[in-house]
């Protein structure tokens, strides 16, 4: 231990995961003094329509912003 | 907070994961008396070998469900 | 399935946890066609000191708000 | 209860997933005493980004070593 | 990896922790070919208010068998 | 997003989960890109029974490991 999820949206790119990862790891071991062999992280990425905030759905709310941005182009 | 993750079958709709994400925010909030922005919801979806109930993989119990159709169906 | 893991903050009652079980149970069968059997419900509470936002536990958010509180009082 | 979630390296066959499946089963309800219709495993499987130990992820580990590898080889 | 989170009603004693532990990894290292140093499991206890199945908490369950089993004894 | 779980021993104070919780935060943000209020960061406890690798409890081999010692002692 420690032994660390992270849940991000689909689409980071590797340099992000290996940046991430890094940083974290760095964070953790000076922090709490652990050895950096100690740390574990495992990554789980969700889609759009896997994570929602209020019962809205990350996809739905892109659909959303999209319809709301077309109805007030109509409007001006 | 709260924070859910739901363990899912793969092969649910778009329109079933709105659902469920609505209809869980809703159930949450008014149960617990939290603010929507809350919930965070994250849904992971599971293969059917990466799913078992004592022992069985649901793939495997779906191939011995039909081994045993077809047994039935050959004595009849 | 589904499997689903609530995160809370401490100090939840006995009633409300009845609640929001029956509530979640009854928003996922409804939604996803699945029998109230299926549906487990692991609720994991957390200390003020073990959740955070943007780095800041809940429990420093709150001595900073009663600080901020002292602050204005002492100078009205 | 037990709910076991396991998470491993992506590239797992069908047939280790099940023999896993079965082999976790089984030592959990000889220990603990409960039927083996109470037991569940999830599997989530994670790419060689998604893991890392001491802040380098399986993947670079991967690379560092071919690249170790190949320097050796010229050397010699 | 493997890294295993198991979820367990609360009460179990410290030799059935070390008993599933040391079967589970048993298990695990026989099936997927790992060295048991990289099995890690981490065990989450739960509170009977803490798990339900299709709605009903463990700790509500009991009350309801206790309640029928009283109505049952008066009955006859 | 991101939603970060992180499992620890028991016993930390908490200066250091307030330390860890920052520092989390803070690489997060800086390697991925997000607002500081987008970072959850979850912790949950481990007892020393609760965490094992390759099938030996934390708790059991402290235990290993003070009988060797005094059975070093002795015979020396």
């Amino acid at each position: 231990m420690p032994i660390i999820e992270m849940h991000l949206m689909e689409g980071r790119s590797v340099e992000q995961k290996r940046a991430v990862a890094e940083a974290v790891a760095e964070a953790v071991t000076r922090t709490l003094g652990v050895g950096p062999e100690q740390v574990r992280l495992l990554i789980t990425e969700h889609g759009s329509e896997e994570f929602s905030v209020g019962g809205v759905t990350a996809g739905r709310k892109q659909e959303l912003a999209v319809m709301q941005a077309a109805t007030s182009a109509k409007k001006s």
